[in-house]
């Protein structure tokens, strides 16, 4: 059995950011020389995230202004006394969820056809990493 | 080690639609002959996704309530700018999750006693895929 | 290839509770002998979850008060008629999603810094399981 591990470093310019990273997960399972197997993509920070969805810019708009909706930026979450204001980007990350397993089927991310795989930034400005681990033959 | 691979094809008659998967995802499972290890159940389409609950109908409407409230059917995503109408879909996908990975302990699905895999159908009437693979020994 | 499966019980003294998961799980991938992998955390009742998030008992607060506004307890929700009273944590479960896998590398949990595992109880004061599933070498 064959494991193959990877960590992508994030800094995003904004605040709020998606970030394509099927070509980079494609990548990493193309050097593990794994063929059968899974691979988990996993946001290791607390404020993002990883979803698989549309690549379509106006659904990544929707995307945001939905989760700013239901998980808004505000200034009174408990989470604040620690001197933090990011209590938002936490919420964020539970709704969109943190991670994403991909099946490698003949070498290949066994994706659906408009499936592709994205960085959820929630509070960003800052290095944050992801984790991408193959397991497989 | 060993790995088996099946795509299960859905065409709901409703746009939006609970089909009970365990059964299916169970029958898979026995025919890659594994006793130990994963089964990952992934909706390949973006507007669907993957829950595991409760087997109960009020349940089930409640649910797809639930969502509707909180991802509303709307004209007004900015998706729609591609000439799509179902922005709505891709974001109950988010919220519902797309996928589960089940358990595989001497030879059955190691779920909880109530535990059931649903397929979750938010903008049907059309073929779609979801991915069933297991991997373990 | 190895697998090591060990479920967790909880018995909450209250309705809501986030208990504390990460030092069992680590127990557990150390009492496996396993260096590289994957382990599962499920909840296996469906009115449970499981998150990855932040130790800070301030934030813990505002997940729950988050999970009530979006999937409020009522008395009109369909399940009811079955006789039960916890549709809202039926769906709390599903906003929270009930499932993390952790990757395992070089005899250790691979989480970012602040990553902890909770066990996010919704109807408590029963006894209720959570499985661990090792599988790696």
């Amino acid at each position: 059995m064959k494991f193959h591990t990877e960590y992508l470093w994030f800094n995003t310019k904004n605040r709020r950011e998606l970030v394509p990273l099927t070509r980079e997960v494609e990548r990493i399972v193309q050097e593990s020389g794994i063929d059968e197997g899974f691979v988990l993509v996993s946001a290791m920070h607390i404020t993002a995230g990883i979803i698989v969805n549309d690549d379509e810019p106006g659904l990544h708009q929707d995307i945001q202004e939905w989760l700013e909706k239901l998980a808004p930026f505000r200034p009174d979450y408990k989470h604040h006394r620690t001197g933090e204001e990011n209590g938002d980007a936490h919420l964020k990350r539970i709704l969109a969820h943190h991670q994403a397993m991909i099946p490698v089927t003949k070498g290949r991310l066994d994706l659906g056809p408009w499936e592709r795989i994205f960085y959820l930034e929630e509070d960003g400005r800052r290095r944050k990493r992801v984790v991408v681990k193959v397991m497989g033959e």
